[in-house]
């Protein structure tokens, strides 16, 4: 994709490491929805929504769907199958090649070393924070062995899904699944490549992503100040990226200083905001507000309809109808970027916005930018697929 | 790394593919350099450079140090080993999963699609033309078997190797290698990804990269209008790329529209710059006229010495000087696309353009963007480096 400079350009890799504004925004010590650090329980991977569907715990169809979740979309099926190859023991782990380099001993320097190498290596935007304990998952589902991982250190890596495709969709077409993936994928390269480098320097190092993951992901997000806690439950929503990427993260022993979290006005924003709610097409969001439990403060999400919607989705592949209506999901122009920068510091500025965001016409699909074929795969066989009432051939002027 | 869109955002994706403006570019039927086809033998790719300085033909000095070449610096070595690893058989190829898919037999659709998917995989940029039988190797480096390749068409790929970095570096600081690698396993990892999907469409489809190739570049980045011939040898130069990028390619037997070579005054402007065969360390760069063999145009260069300096450089860790003094080697911002409208459109500009490009102290290294860490390795251990003249920490306000 085109890499067009802001004019942040004078100040990323000079006095920032970022290329997002990242410095703008407000710090704070503790992120900005309730944790009680004493009352969380590490989680087994195993309970996680779609192992549940794979299990046949939301039923018959669904299991069956989950089989075919991935093959079922020619492009689902290929990232698939890339990212599958980089969840391989010996590509998200290993020991240290030597011993540590000289020189790597500064915490400060070596964090911001830490984000202009992933920045070089093609990464989106970049935090750091201590792994707290409870984000490491009790157990795994590839080997169902306990886990141990004694890393002080988490480096969580955003890829954006493609703001142009996010255009393009109706939330729950036929290349939702894959937007989920590009991004995995993507952010599973740059998390083995930076976890080798940190090996190569003489320090553990372990990618974690989509295919092979030991942590579970929300709470490090929060703490490495990529972003707050939304309504659509576990969904960390980053002010730069809205809720339109997805992360992967490498725990290492070098150590590093942390980056803190923070403190965009989300809280307020979604109490007042409310449209991934209203736009859910099987109502698993919240309409109210935010719950306590298991340790964590947070909007509640049902979990069984969001599983099933995504893995039983008649008329596409996946959902991200939440990320794609967001008024959040924008992209980085001159204009949004104003208007993010009110949202963020002026909160008399919500309301109006939220309404302006329906009035535009955000959030419904730009047929323009469809550029990717409806097309399934059922028992290994081609179907032209039925395609929501949305759904519609690209529509182009002539060049 | 960020992505800001440029005043083409309303047309990418809507009228044309490409993120960059490439629709503006002249096309012609030819590539602006002499090539015949009845001369051209295909090559094998170990009489390559870097082949020879394995073999010890460049010495035994060069050919002890290609075997360090990679592991003498730790982000070239982890960068090697993830690209390493995409170059394994069944990552790189295949056959196809199931019969073609319905509605693909439209070669101008499917060419537009397949880019777009490419952008989608976060190509920088996509080209695509009919294989040319003289660009498939005839043996491989890694079995010595002889090649047989009967794709009909190739899609290049194109890789930035980071602007901001190529700000930094000297052209032959300690990064180097790593510029060259980041720009090879990305493409790499995209030219995986796209394979698999056109596998799974129901086509033939093989990725060759870094680590594994059937294909030469050059004849197939001109043929697919990514650029011209430069004065750097065999290096194809972009117009917004300028010569900053690797490739990857995808040969498949999928039916697609193929582009046009392009003409954007190149011959004429190295014609009369000549900066890289200045500034290139061991003069291996003409400073004279083109010149015709093995059936190809072009300004000859000194394999030898260039491989040699690139693998023997004990400053740092390969050689990327020509690209970093090139002109061509801008960051994408307004009044650098301005300044490139000017070189391909309006050749009186060109000389007042090459000299400005010198007084404005492009070329010389910015210590403000250095980030890498100095830093080598011999014989499994550490060593600080001896850094070249040029080589020095990074000066940073404090933020």
């Amino acid at each position: 994709m085109t890499r067009v400079f802001s004019s942040d350009y004078r100040d990323h890799g000079t006095r920032f490491p970022d290329p997002f504004p990242v410095h703008r925004l407000k710090r704070v010590d503790r992120p900005t929805t309730w944790i009680n650090e004493e009352e969380i329980r590490r989680v087994d991977e195993r309970d996680g929504g779609f192992h549940r569907a794979g299990r046949g715990e939301y039923g018959g169809h669904i299991q069956k769907e989950y089989h075919r979740f991935q093959e079922k979309f020619p492009l689902s099926e290929a990232l698939f199958e890339v990212t599958h190859r980089l969840g391989e023991p010996d590509a998200v782990s290993g020991a240290p090649r030597r011993g540590p380099a000289p020189g790597t001993d500064d915490p400060a320097a070596m964090a911001r070393h830490i984000k202009e190498t992933g920045y070089f290596l093609r990464a989106d935007m970049i935090g750091i924070c201590r792994l707290p304990p409870y984000a490491v998952f009790t157990h795994g589902r590839k080997d169902d062995q306990p886990i141990e991982l004694t890393h002080d250190y988490a480096i969580a890596i955003l890829v954006d899904q493609d703001y142009k495709t996010s255009a393009a969709f109706n939330g729950r077409d036929w290349i939702s699944n894959s937007m989920s993936l590009v991004a995995y994928s993507h952010s599973a390269f740059i998390a083995c490549s930076l976890a080798e480098y940190i090996r190569s320097l003489g320090y553990e190092a372990r990618a974690h992503h989509a295919t092979n993951y030991q942590v579970v992901l929300p709470p490090i997000l929060l703490w490495a100040g990529l972003g707050e806690m939304s309504r659509m439950g576990d969904v960390v929503l980053n002010p730069f990226l809205g809720p339109r990427f997805k992360a992967a993260v490498v725990t290492t022993s070098l150590p590093l200083e942390v980056d803190k979290p923070i403190d965009f006005g989300l809280q307020d924003f979604c109490d007042k905001c409310g449209k991934c709610a209203r736009e859910c097409p099987v109502q698993a969001i919240s309409h109210g507000g935010k719950v306590r439990e298991k340790g964590y403060e947070r909007w509640p999400v049902n979990v069984e309809k969001c599983t099933s919607m995504r893995v039983g989705n008649r008329l596409g592949s996946g959902c991200g109808t939440c990320i794609k209506v967001c008024p959040w999901n924008k992209p980085f122009t001159p204009f949004h970027r104003m208007v993010s920068w009110s949202l963020r510091n002026l909160p008399p500025t919500r309301r109006p916005a939220i309404w302006a965001d329906d009035l535009f016409g955000y959030g419904r699909p730009d047929p323009r930018r469809k550029w990717w074929l409806d097309l399934e795969v059922v028992d290994g066989e081609w179907r032209i697929p039925r395609c929501g009432p949305s759904s519609q051939l690209p529509v182009r002027e002539e060049p």
